[in-house]
């Protein structure tokens, strides 16, 4: 699943700067994103209908919910869940949910009960209607009341006259019955507790499957009891047990979340091995890897006891959990281990198998065999579409929509990551231009187009661990739910931003730590008592962002391993900066109106000047801490984009255009601070670039 | 346990002014802690003894820890627990702890077993030896190695290489044997969570007591099996189970925490008659209060069901706790239901009880006999405090040192909560300025000194829940916590403070919430998306305190009652405003150099220009939020009390100094920003008007 390594190095060179290039497009693009033009509604994802009413109902004390229909405890556990949220966000205290329709604000109205697992393609939808006097939601199921309370919820702001939801009419269902986020578990070990403060996220943006990869090279993550040499020797302790599963299983389905389990194979796999040397294909003995990359260790595809070991696990592990489907992984195996073994090489010969790509689609055949005998249908990644291989297998792509529309055209389900990789740091705006329909698959029949269910954002782990990987998914992660749930014309990415910073706040107070913990980390890698202590760090912090794409591992100093600690600022600062994308906003705004705005004009001020002063205070910091310390070459960058802006400023506020070798030696600094030093890049680069050009005789707004 | 009510009521008003005067009082005290003055050991408490080494211990990835001697799966949890920590203070990943002392960086060595169930007074001495290559731990038993690792963990901070220990020699242990910290879980409901929480504060800071105040007129927060009405019809449905209970005892017990439950008696016990009103004075029915008081409510002392009852309870909970102590209450008996009831009149008369005093006398002795006869020594208020009362009980002083020095001249133990009180408002510096051996208690013997075991510290809970309890407990408690551990000596407020912001910001790392939540109650008061967008009430909110003492009931405009929300500004900003500390750590600094240091003139001309233009942007936020808009006063107050500091420091610098009419409109600008509106004190105007003092002809260094 993914360019991780060898692919990757190649293209990166060409990649970072197309980073870099982007994300200046992906500025220009969301140049209208600011709180004038927000909507009203900061829905998110944005229902399919939604009809504006008058007025507003009234949120206070005397609010009450009544739970009506079909009854069942999933449902009363929703409803409280619904009352503690709305207090979260309120503030206020509510009486308890009731069944009595007549003098409730809230009535919630459920015909039917859905399945006892949850299935793919349940009806999730929900019609909400919000008038002065009161609110009704209606649904089919329970699923569908799931997401049209998190909608209610959204609704809810503060007004100048106490908490008011606005009146409304929605009618709502999603585009894509297939809305996953996948986490790798394997190569950083996620706690429960972090995972389920995940699934409250989810739920919160209508997200309907989380994709656990609970195996790989790293770590097997999950007890067997018929092995259990696989969580003793190949976890390093760090595993959920069944209970604990069984729990979050259940959690999940309170949410109207499936769980989808990954055990990958037969590459990704060496900590299966080292409990368990006799299904691999090298001579052993295993240890677990620490390095990251697409390494030798594979499954045995030659060796019956590597089916029986299969058909024994994937029989525990598909009554554990009880999905209908079952990810099998498959992806990037090297061959090494099985080019070094004589007795494959005789048997692919025997075996008439030419390649190892046909050795490996041999072992996907045995394997989704396995699967379906244990009544369930298997998931894979692109490598295991290969001739021959039945209908009822679904298709991962991280190739991207070429490959999910090859096997559309062929009758294949498939489901979309490709695009959606949470780890390569790429902005909201990219991530939400892309849509599991575009490109090949746009030219599909509205048959095959059917079979392409949807999509998966992937949080790979190499460099999450659970203090920052609620920053490496939110909220970016709500704009591919928004892409994944709403009608393909939502599409504008200012409209997007506004709400997602919303919605970026109201996941805090489900529990999501991603603005928290950047501050406490920020906080003790100055190791300062005090928020003072650590604000130029923060100032530094608040515009950086680390490398994009593969070119983490290049541009460090030593190799990073799973056991490399994640407490650097690289690791603290967010993947996509608001503070940045607020200024290029600022920005954007000053420049359409010709540069004539004094107000945008302070406020820019204000920003470059912060960031012009800032190195003095953070040098000063820095000396105490060898962590801080690692930013000085980035702080003193910063402090120069910052002078370069206030110059380019001045020369716009005294109508004395930069000459053309001023603008050029300011564009060199610029190039200077564009480069990335410790991983860091710092992103108002671009939009200090479009000052300068704007100060220049021959291009900008240089007469005010 | 406090004047709670109409005592209170009558004294608040002077000492509304009172708190202000000696806050200013407190300011002054603190005027020397600023970091530059910060010890080397960051150690809150302060250990008995320290002897500084040379060179300091290294803790990177190679850092291990290895338990020696006697061996408990307590112990095991505990070397788990310490690695965790160490890896939240620095991101570093650690191998687990071995028992193999010939490598370990830190070696922990328990000689014996603590008792089964933790006593009072058993050893928690440690003594603890760093050196540039290793460390050790030695402790008589697990309870000095849970202390000694929390000294060990506090050593540890950042420096320019890495981060490190100091070299050092502490041998230390505590100076009183209780140190308590009280939650009122009976007016509004703490959940377990939140209570685990504030456990791993207390341990890091060497308490070793919880008091869980389980039943007030407002809740009953215990199941009990025997009685289900308590919590079926006294609890809202807010209680903990029996099982949640043991859990939570266990969680104390593995960290070297007592769990003392208290059930308050005769009074303060309307949830006890909701199910049960047989047992209570009055005719009844009763519901749950939701007000606020001394109430009337009351057992019947003359009636043998009561005493039934309580044998029956008592032996209940007296098994579900296994704490040698049993906490009764006992305290603001208004007696009205007894002077209602004529059987209970003709009671006194036929018993000779002449007063209701008596009447509670001859009540708490039934009582204790009942808590002795299921084997437990009986904790009281004051009020329990009568003549006759066997020794074996336990005074608890909600009165002062005075009755305590009472009870010790007669040979009764007692502890200290008078002065400790944390809803109070208090600054730091003045808890930690109550010793429970000064006063009265300072002319004991010594060996009537001896029977005064500790203290508490006490969260009562009517303006405090599961949000805003952290920021009322921390970090003000971690004071309270150093006097009751460090020696009689340890009393500098400035070496106190500069130790508390640097306990503050790691308690945070443990999972207290006291700054995160304020920021995120914030963000909600102003229904603000970004920080940005609550940046003026931010502002506003550092710098203001809610009205202290008891005063927040007469200010308030509608009565609060248990179902008041707690999601206003008063609710959110702190009890001791760390800005405004600094602010006037600032201002003392520049008016001890003669006014004459242009930097710290600056950084007060910075704050206070801040201050000044933050009106503007706050009015502004103050239009779209109801919450926020209750600021608008004080926002105004706060731009006055910039605009005039700004004058003051304007004619120092142009050594102008101010006539007496300027000084005396100045004053007058003060003296109105210093009324609280909404509740909200403004804490800097005092450091403003000694700058006022300063720039005036008369007083201050009005040449520079």
């Amino acid at each position: 699943m993914g360019l991780r390594n060898f692919l990757c190095r190649r293209v990166s060179f060409i990649m970072r700067f197309a980073a870099i290039l982007f994300s200046l497009f992906c500025l220009m693009l969301s140049s209208h994103a600011n709180s004038q033009s927000a909507p009203a509604l900061n829905l998110m994802p944005q229902p399919a209908n939604v009809t504006p009413g008058s007025g507003a109902l009234r949120i206070d004390a005397n609010f009450t919910v009544a739970f009506t229909g079909h009854t069942e405890p999933r449902l009363d556990r929703a409803a409280e869940r619904f009352l503690t949220q709305l207090h979260r966000q309120t503030g206020l205290l509510f009486a308890k949910p009731t069944r009595d329709a007549s003098k409730a604000t809230l009535v919630v109205h459920t015909d039917r009960a859905s399945k006892d697992v949850q299935e793919l393609g349940e009806d999730e939808s929900y019609s909400l209607e919000v008038t002065a006097t009161g609110a009704k939601l209606n649904a089919a199921n329970p699923l569908g009341v799931l997401r049209g309370v998190q909608t209610f919820l959204q609704l809810v702001q503060i007004k100048p006259d106490g908490f008011a939801a606005p009146a409304v009419a929605i009618k709502d269902q999603p585009r894509f019955s297939w809305r996953g986020l996948l986490i790798d578990v394997g190569r950083h070990f996620i706690p429960g507790d972090v995972l389920k403060r995940n699934l409250d996220g989810m739920e919160a943006v209508k997200m309907n499957v989380l994709h656990l990869h609970l195996s790989d090279n790293q770590g097997f993550r999950v007890e067997s009891k018929k092995f259990p040499k696989l969580q003793e020797l190949g976890s390093d302790g760090f595993f959920y047990t069944q209970e604990e599963l069984r729990d979050l299983i259940a959690y999940a389905r309170d949410r109207g979340i499936r769980i989808l389990p990954e055990f990958d194979m037969p590459g990704h796999s060496t900590s299966f091995f080292v409990g368990y040397p006799e299904i691999a294909s090298g001579p052993g003995s295993y240890a677990l890897d620490r390095k990251w990359g697409v390494l030798d260790p594979a499954m045995n595809p030659t060796e019956e006891k590597t089916y029986k070991f299969l058909d024994d696990f994937i029989g525990e592990m598909g009554k554990l959990f009880p999905d209908q489907y079952f990810h099998i992984g498959g992806d990037e195996v090297n061959g090494k281990e099985w080019d070094a073994n004589p007795k494959i090489q005789e048997y692919k010969k025997s075996h008439n198998l030419k390649s190892n790509e046909e050795l490996q689609g041999y072992f996907s055949q045995r394997v989704q065999k396995i699967v379906s005998k244990h009544g369930k249908t298997a998931v894979g990644w692109d490598e295991i579409f290969v001739p021959g291989v039945p209908k009822d297998i679904m298709i991962h792509s991280w190739r991207g929509p070429k490959s999910l529309a090859a096997a559309a055209q062929q009758g294949y389900h498939g489901i979309l990551s490709n695009g959606y990789y949470l780890d390569l740091g790429w902005t909201t705006a990219r991530h939400y231009a892309v849509d599991p329909l575009s490109g090949a698959a746009a030219t599909l029949t509205d048959d095959q187009k059917k079979l392409i269910l949807g999509g998966e954002s992937a949080m790979w782990s190499e460099y999450v661990g659970p203090e920052n990987i609620d920053s490496r998914i939110w909220p970016r992660n709500a704009g591919i739910a928004e892409r994944l749930w709403s009608p393909q014309s939502v599409t504008d990415p200012a409209s997007m931003y506004s709400r997602l910073d919303v919605v970026s706040a109201r996941l805090e107070w489900l529990g999501l730590t991603h603005r928290t913990y950047y501050r406490k980390m920020l906080q003790r890698i100055a190791g300062a008592a005090t928020p003072e202590g650590f604000a130029a760090l923060k100032t530094l912090a608040d515009v950086a962002e680390p490398v994009k794409e593969y070119t983490r591992e290049e541009t460090a100093l030593a190799e990073a391993t799973s056991l490399t600690p994640l407490n650097r600022i690289v690791d603290a600062v967010s993947l996509e900066s608001d503070t940045a994308r607020h200024f290029s906003e600022l920005v954007d705004k000053f420049l359409a109106g010709s540069c004539h705005d004094a107000t945008i004009a302070a406020e820019v001020r204000a920003d470059l000047t912060r960031w012009s002063q800032n190195d003095a205070a953070f040098t000063s910091l820095a000396q105490e801490s060898s962590l801080a310390k690692e930013g000085a070459a980035t702080s003193r960058d910063l402090s120069a984009i910052g002078a370069t802006g206030l110059t380019a400023l001045d020369a716009i506020a005294a109508s004395k255009p930069l000459s053309a070798d001023q603008q050029a030696q300011l564009t060199s600094t610029l190039t200077e601070a564009a480069k990335p030093k410790v991983q860091l890049l710092l992103v108002p680069v671009g939009s200090v670039q479009k000052l300068v050009a704007a100060a220049t005789e021959s291009t900008g707004c240089s007469v005010k």
